[in-house]
Formats: C-alpha cells, sequence, structure tokens
C-alpha cells in the first residue's frame, strides 16, 4: 500500500502513520519528493484498510497496490480453468451457448424449447423458475412447479439446466431437483450470504455482474463464493447501466478481455438482457464471441410473441439456429469450435 | 398505456394490438396522426406489460402513462405519513437525526456512543451488526454480539436502535432483540425475497435507495415491502454511482423534492455513505435539510480514528453537536423544528 | 405529441393546453381513461417544444412520438449511403480500416506510419496535428507544420487522409491542405458552431459520439451538419463514459446495430481511444466488425513506446497486420469484405 | 509519480523504468516489496506522462501523486479569490444570487425581467443571446439584437450583465457589448481554442460543468483559462448526466465542498439547468447555498408559461422574491450574507 501525505505534513503525522502499518506487522518505506513525502507498506498488504489510513491526520490518499482477490484471480493460476457441467465443458477451447425461455410457463413450452435447444446444437439450457420483478404486481415465476416441469423437459432431451436462484431459503430444493448450474442474479451479486452458501456447495454457479458494478466489485463478488470452497465459478456479463435510454443496458465487451486477463475462470456473456429487444441479440452475441467470451445465454422461446415476460427480447427457433451459423464462422476464425 | 406503431404499420398489425388490449379486459382508443398511429388502451393498464406489446410486429414503441406505484404513492394519500419509532416520530414536522458508529465494536465503544449520541440530543442511535463488506478477507461485523451490545448501550440511555438486516434469515433475532427500526441496505434495495419478508411484519423499515436504482425502482421497492402490508418505511437516499471518482458516491438531493412530491413517506439522507469523508459531512447534512429531507442518517464515532471500519467518514462527537446546532438555525428557517 | 394531463387536471386546463395546440396549426385529439386523460396533437410535431407544455398547469408530461432527426433518418432514406472518399467507398459492402498514430510527430515517423498502413492493406490513414489535451501543460500536436507532414507522407502512398479539426477557425487551413475526411471529435461533438460550418462544406466528417451522449444526440449533430446541405456524415463510436474506471471508457457496441437501425449513414468504430490500452484493441476491432461497423479507426505507431501521446493505446504494425487477418475472417463470415 | 512493475517485472524492465523518469530529469527510489517493486519519480512529475510508463513492459501501473491543477489549486493559493464585477464581489462573505430568463426574446420581456431582477434583491442579472440547442430547427438565439436588447434593459437598472459564448469569433462583439461575465456552457467545457481565448482578456469567466465533467477535468479547463493570465474564473455546478431519467441532470452537491477545497475560486449552482423544473429549483438553491455555495445562477422569467425556451424551468418573479427571503436565512445561519 502507498500512503501520500499531504504537502504540508509534519513529522509527527509521518511517524503515526509508520507506526500503524508497524501494528500491522508491516514494515515502511519512506521516500521524500519534492511536493510531497510517500511511504509503502511492505508486508502483506490485503490486511490494511485503506480507509484506516485516510482517517490519519495528514493523509492526503492511500492506495492499494495488490489486487484484493487472490483464489479467483490469474497471476495465482495462468492455465483457464474448464468447469465441467454433466461432462459438457465450459472454458475450454469449446464454446457454449447455453439457451432457452426467460420464464417455465407450462410443460408444453418447455419441451418444445427444449426440443429446438436440443435442435440448434446447444448442449445446455436456461429457465427460470424464480423470477426477480421489479413490480409485485407482476408475474413472480411458477416456483419449485417451474423447477419440476424444467427438470423433465431437459432431461428427456439430455440437457443440464441452468437457473436463478434467488433466496437462500431454496438452496435445498435446487439441490434436490439437481439443478446442474445456479445462476446468481445481476440483483444478487452483492448478497453476501447467498454467495457464501452457494461458496458451500460444489456446483457450478453462474455469477452475474451487477447492474453497476465494477469489475473490481465482481471479482470480489467472485472472491466470497471461492473463499467459501467452491471455485466452480462462471462470469457473465449482461450489460450494465448508462445513461443511454435507447436500450436497456450496455453490453460491456471490454470487460470480456479484461477478465479474461485478470481470472483464470470462464466468462460468458448475456446478449438477451443486455439489450432488451430480440433484433440486437445476433450483433451483441457475434460481438461477445468475436470478442473472446467463453459462451453465451440467450433467450429462445419457442412463441415469443405469447410468453410470459420480456417478450420482446426472446429469438424464435430458427432465429437461433441461424445466429449458431454465424457464430460457428466467428469462432473457427479465432481458432475456436462451439 | 401508449402504444405508438411505426409508419409502415399495416391495418393488420393495428387489429393486432387492438385485439390484445381487448384479450386483457381494457379498451382502445386509436388515433391516426400524420405520421404516425397511436393506440391508447383505456382501463386499468397496470395489468399490461409493455413488453408484450413491443414484441408484435409494426409496434415502435408502447409507453406506460399511469404510475406502477400504488400504496406509496401520494397520488393516492395526500397527507405526509408519519412514522411511529417507539414515541419518536419521522416524518412530521421535525426532523430526526440517527447518530451512532459505523459497525458496534465493543461494550465500552457502544455505551460511550450512546452517551454522546444523546449528549447532541439526537433521539434514535444507528449502529451496524452486519456488515456488507466487499471483501470476504475483512472485518463482517459481530453479528448477534453486536446486536446485544447495541440494544443494552442504547436502552441505558433511552435511544430506539437502527441498524441492518441482510439475510432474511436473521429476521426472527432481530425480532427478538426487538430492534425498532430495520435498515434494508443499498445492495439489498432489490432483494425481493428481503422486501417480501419486512413486509410481513410491522417494524418501520429504511429502505435504501440501490446505487444505481432510479427513483421509480426504489418506489417499486417500497410497494413490495407496502403490498404486504407493513407500510411504515422510510426512504433514504444515500448517494449514487456516477462516473466521478474524487468521491466515493453522488448525493442525490433532488431526489429529495421529488420523492416527497411522490411519495407520502418519510424521506432521510445518509451524507456519510454518500461523500464517504467526514470532511464533507457537515456540507452534505446542510443540504438535505435544507432540500426538505426529514431527517439524517450520520456517522459519529467515539474515537473516529480507532474505529474499525469506514473511519475516515465518522464525525467525531464534538463536529456531530455543532452540525447539530447548524441543521436547527436551517431547521427554523424552513419552519421545521429538530 | 402525447400531452398526459395529472388525474386532478380541470377542464379548464384542459382547454388551455387543446388552445395551445391549436395556436402551433396543430389538431388536437382527447382521449379520457379511468386514470388520465391523454391528448395527442395531430400535425408536423416538430414544431412544438415538449417544455411548452409541461410549463402548463395540470399537464403530468409530454411526449415526442416522432423522432426529431429527418434528414439522417433510414426512416426516410431505406438504402445505406455510401460516402467517397478519394474512390474508397465507406458503408457499403468493403470495410474500412483507416489506421495511423495519434499524433503527427516527425516526417520519418509519418513515412515509416504511412508505409506500415499500406502493407497492412489499409486504404486510409489517420493522424493529429491539433490535439484536445485535458493539461494545457502537456503536447497540443504540431498544427499546421503536422498537417504539412501528414499530406506529404500520406500522398508517397496514395492514402486518402482523415485528421481532426477543433476550432473553427482553422477550416480553411484544412481544404488548403485538402484534408480528405474531418474529424469531429468526442469533445466538440455538440459544438454547434463547428457542426454549422462543417456543414456548409462538401467534405466527408467523421462525427464521434460525445462522452456521454446519448444515440438521439449524435442523431441531432449529424443533423445539424445534414441541415447545412453536407450529407457525407460517417458516425464514429468512440466508448462511453460510465462508473468503470478499470478501462478509459466502455466502447457500446449496442450502439453499432442501433445506428445502422436509426440512420442510413455509415458506423465505424475507434477502439484504441474506447479501452485506452494496446492489448484490449485486437478484442474490441472483432467486436466491432462482428456486431455490424463498416469500419474501424485504429491507433498504429511504427514505435508505440516511443509515441509523443497515448503511448499506451498504439498497435505495432505487426498487430495491425494479423488483426486485419483475423478481421477479414469474421467479415467474411458475415458476407462482407475488407 | 508512482510506478508499480507487476509481479514477474524483470531487472531489464526495472532498469527501462528508472532510465526512463532520469531522460526527464528526475530520480528514482526503488521499493521493493513483498509482492511488487514499486518506483517512486522523485523531482516535478507534472512532466510525465503517465501513459509513457504503462506502455513500458513489466508495467503494471502508474499513478501521479501531485495535482495537475497549479494556478487554480488552493493548495499554493490558501485565501479565497474575490471576483469583483463592476463593483459587485464574487467569492466574498456576501452571497450573490444571479437571475434573469433563459433567452433574450423582446424589449419588453427584458425590461420587465431586469425590474424584477433588481426588486428581488439581485445585484446581478443573466440572459442568453446564443443559445446552444439539440435540435437544428429550434430557437438559436437572438444573437448580436439579443446583447443589445440585454445590454440596454439591464443598463437600466444598474444590474451587470452574464450570458454564454459559443463561438470564439463572437468574442469581439462580446468586449464591444462590454458583457459582464462571460459563460461558458456545459457543451464547450473542453472547447480548448475557446478557453485559450477567454484566456488571454481580463473579463470574469462562469465556467460551468461538463455535463459528464470529472472534478479534475473542470479544474483543469479552468488551469486552461489561468495558463493564459486570466484568473478572474467562476466555477458554476450545473448538473451531471446519470442514469436518472425523472430528471434532467443530477445536481451534485458534493462538489461544492469539495472545490471550495481544491481551488481557491468561486463556485455558483445553477439549480434550474440542473432539475429542469421550475419546482425543484427552490429545494435545490436552499442546498447549494446551505452546502457552501458562493452563489446561484438562477432562471425566472417575467411570465414563465410564455417563455420561448425551457419554460418549465423558470421561476416567476414572485417565486424568485420569496427564494430570496429563504436564502437570506440560511446564508446567516453559516454566517454569510446574501
Amino acid at each position: 500500500m502507498i500512503i501520500v501525505m499531504n504537502k504540508d505534513a509534519t513529522e509527527q503525522q509521518l511517524d503515526a502513520v509508520v507506526r500503524k502499518i508497524k501494528e500491522f506487522g508491516l514494515d515502511a518505506n519512506i521516500s521524500k519528493g519534492t511536493e510531497r513525502t510517500v511511504i509503502g507498506a511492505i508486508g502483506d498488504e490485503r490486511k490494511l484498510d485503506q480507509e484506516l489510513f485516510e482517517a490519519l491526520p495528514g493523509v492526503e490518499q492511500s492506495m492499494h497496490i495488490v489486487k484484493p482477490y487472490k483464489i479467483v484471480a490469474r497471476e495465482w493460476h495462468k492455465e483457464n480453468s474448464i468447469i465441467d457441467i454433466k461432462g459438457v465443458p465450459l472454458g475450454g477451447n469449446q464454446i457454449q451457448i447455453i439457451a432457452g425461455p426467460c420464464s417455465v410457463e407450462t410443460e408444453q413450452q418447455m419441451e418444445e424449447a427444449a426440443k429446438f435447444v436440443k435442435e440448434a446444437n446447444c448442449r445446455l439450457m436456461r429457465g427460470g423458475a424464480f423470477k426477480p420483478r421489479t413490480s409485485p404486481y407482476t408475474f413472480q415465476g411458477k416456483g419449485v412447479e417451474g423447477l419440476d416441469l424444467f427438470r423433465k423437459a431437459a432431461d428427456k432431451e439430455g440437457l443440464p439446466i441452468v437457473t436463478e436462484l434467488m433466496d437462500v431459503r431454496m438452496l435445498d430444493t435446487f439441490l434436490e431437483y439437481d439443478v446442474d448450474v445456479i445462476q446468481i442474479g445481476t440483483r444478487n451479486m452483492q448478497n453476501f450470504d447467498l454467495l457464501k452458501e452457494v461458496g458451500k456447495i460444489n456446483k457450478p454457479v453462474i455469477l452475474k455482474r451487477g447492474m453497476s458494478a465494477t469489475i473490481s466489485e465482481w471479482l470480489m463478488s467472485a472472491e466470497y463464493i471461492a473463499a467459501g470452497g467452491n471455485h466452480n465459478i462462471i462470469f457473465c456479463e449482461r450489460g450494465i447501466r448508462t445513461f443511454e435510454t435507447y436500450y436497456r443496458n450496455v453490453l460491456d465487451v471490454t470487460a470480456i478481455p479484461v477478465l479474461k486477463k485478470e481470472t483464470h475462470l470462464p466468462v460468458i456473456v448475456d446478449p438477451s438482457h443486455a439489450g432488451g429487444k430480440a433484433w440486437m441479440v445476433a450483433s451483441l452475441s457475434r460481438a461477445a464471441i468475436a470478442a473472446g467470451a467463453d459462451g453465451l445465454l440467450v433467450e429462445m422461446h419457442p412463441n415469443p410473441c405469447e410468453a410470459w415476460c420480456d417478450a420482446d427480447q426472446a429469438l424464435n427457433p430458427g432465429e437461433l439456429k441461424s445466429l449458431m451459423g454465424e457464430l460457428k464462422g466467428i469462432a473457427e476464425v479465432i481458432g475456436r469450435s462451439i
């Protein structure tokens, strides 16, 4: 950690900072510049809180120079981690497209959806049984009944399933239905109690980026899960909140190369929630794969106009199929398969 | 709801929209302009989902014209709601300053803190037993032991207590310790399961604004609580996330008059977390009260330099006292007391 | 335009709105809903100012339903516009990569740069003679001397040149040096006097998006140029400002399909300024082309470590060449050439 | 400047950084920590470009530790600067409220406006002759004729005038009409050529904050003016762009104490453009003065409903008068006059 003293800091103030550093068992390196004195704390700076020093008189600012995340950091684990999802590898050379409807509606809808997912050559299926909705007055998902419908429909086609967990009290039920990948939604990226709980099991977890979470906060949320013992974490970029109102969110493609540099864990993208309109999905999907994403989480509905929620963002089965063709081409250009 | 057809929309597409509106039991008013046809849905539009229409061919956009919140809306409840907190009124003419440390540390710290809160003429006390921390490796709060220390120290001075609930499974413990006001933190503003649970009890709830939540989303989160039956809701503006990096968050004072217009419920402000530095707190506190806030949630620590977290943002007891004097003056200018 | 009255609006207030609409020569359609009365203004609503109505008593809100831009809108001009830059087409099937250094430094640097641009099979060259710098104390560009060096170096290789105009008083000099494409930088997107002036000439203009400009404001800035008579406008997405601090800006790929839908004019992307680091450029470039961009504006320097500004974001000649190979592959997948 | 090497940096890479520092005439202090080596550059770091170092192999990041602004910094000029505007002091104990219409419309409107400004005890008048409008098709201001009307109306009441300069070519005309304070609008905060020109004259300049400008960029834009020799600079906070759509911009009150700490120059606030609605203005004005602003720039129109632009944000004369009363009270509470 670097601590910068302000121009008029006294020797006494400097001493107090050095004393504080030593209290935590670290050493101090003092460098007197022409305008400022800078103190470097030598040792494991993760023990030090930035605010502790900024509260001391004479301190202008303090800065961590070491990244606060460790288990998820590529710095300490150079090779890509490949997550095994019932035999389907995520994070390796092969790109995975996870497709399915926004929400579980009926048995027929799920069976059709599963069939179309399979036909499009996708290897994993998504679907929501518990839906985080802005309004208490709108459809909140089919709940456990939805989990059941989803599990059965996917099993018929041999597809592992991905679904969102919102309430920590439902975790046992998720394990009972043997949900293959647990999704933590954007609104729960910093629901630390939920993170701690999924950190204790060994199911793969998709951790969606908070709507306005920084890269660093996102990595720290993954570190919460990892610190509990579960290293099967998949990052999912789903668009960030900005000033732009034409589209729901701005898909942050830059996050893809940045995460691939910072972490060894897989990175996927949700092009459906990002833009919020079906007609944007193909463009955003191609961009994500071209930028280096390891997979996608795409909404497809057998009959989008009849979908119970987010009707305007789901692809129809034909669109998914044709998108898969384009993505295959792009994957090959960058030396990957799909 | 207003549905705007695009320039080249056909009669058939128009008919399909009208049919959909009627399916939901509403009527349609068609207005053909020079460049666009606009359809108005007449009836209770809260039943209609915007996305449902935007998924239909020929539709350019659809817009709600009625606000989606009802119980919390001033439109349906003209007078200010005054929340009673063990005899202390919040939301009326008298302004309430809720003060106390960021986190519960020791018995001595809490007893001193309570004494100073009382001495400064504040009527309510804050303190955190469960802390949402970005890193899994930093101090996470004293937990239940902290609740106990807090309850006892506050009781000695006769102060009702405000503390944050993060995990739905801790609600019973909060009731057991008779927490007077339950705070829902910024990261949980859209933790819908938690909102539903605090909606079932009758304790006052402080609902902090999500770091990047819109006014409308915030009101809808309050509506979740209210829909469960608990109308004792207090909004707390605590700064929003923007591009600015000099300070932690931008205190959104505009939200104060806007909320006072949109809802009958009290609105308070947390100037400590907004700016993130003790030297900004007096300025921001005065601004909040001048703008019309019903109260503040301020961090005060008996000895800020020794605080276990957020050391750089707590006022010391003398600063709190002097701030109270300024706030009293401003309150009088706008016809209120403190 | 749609005008929504508030719940308690009186008949008199309604009449005043209708009168105002008629004053501007439009007709009014009144639709009384269950909770709100909505007035539609029938006629050319571009004559009406939204604020005019929101100032009237009883009005809750007013909304334009027609887009405010016309000349640049695809609605009125279905085919793609192809801009001819000294024989190089931009906006058609062939994708154009515009490469070159951030700033003109020396004769040798520019000659080498031009040679490498040519060798990489790019058909247009970029370079800055006038640099908008945050600090008055840093290198501000070589000015007119830089223009001269650039023109000569590019002419040797037969490359049309792209360079930024900041000051309206330099326009004649730009014409004198026969600058092939005039770039309007992000900080000048709403420098309306500058837009009006480049609207009077017939040179192609690259209009960079303002750092926090909405799509609609951006289109309106282009409309300023177009309204003056110059329809040779190229949009350039260059990243937007958000809360994220890991990278300089967030490349908004969603803007690409959205602009291609809203306007018939070409859309290019600047991956170098967006991310701000050379190691991100290949990823972002591939994403941009995959999303449907018509071209790129890429920084390449013969020797990046020695560059006078933005040294950390320029590709070296080898990296540019290798990127061109990847882009060619992606272009083919989506049926385009490069 | 601090340069942090990455974990695997070699001795050679370290040497190259030290060499680069010495090339610029500074010294290097090397501090080897347990995980990272940090190099401090000792000397005038304003000569060093951050990017120069981040382009070197083995460098993880580099950070300035000294602020890049100097003339405008309070660090080098402890006392408040008081700007004299034809005898009216701005930046001292007395707060100045600058009032007037958004745009100059007619002789009668301006004469009435001036009379009401005077009657409300304001000492300075604002009004726009050149208007930056998003659309080329809306009213662009009366231009030079407007300047003339404004000058005459204000002279009758003995009020110095404040008006916006957009085009550098109009500066001579502004001097001819002896405009007392030149306003640089939000869209021109980084129009560096314009800043350089107003830096050469000795008229007071109001520098509005760019809609998404950081505090640091804003101070640097002022430094551009100051570096030219004109130190009569007044900062004007006018709201920043965020994700919130309920109001036009978010008034950033935190910027007030922050600027008062960073610079010795006066800081005023424009509550009218920030919120965009007349009903928000009183709240925001009180907040601004309570937070420590030296003045306000407020829109007042003799007859808001008839205003030619921004009709919904102007106060009427009665509202201005009543606001002045409240502000006087708040000013007294914090030991100032109005």
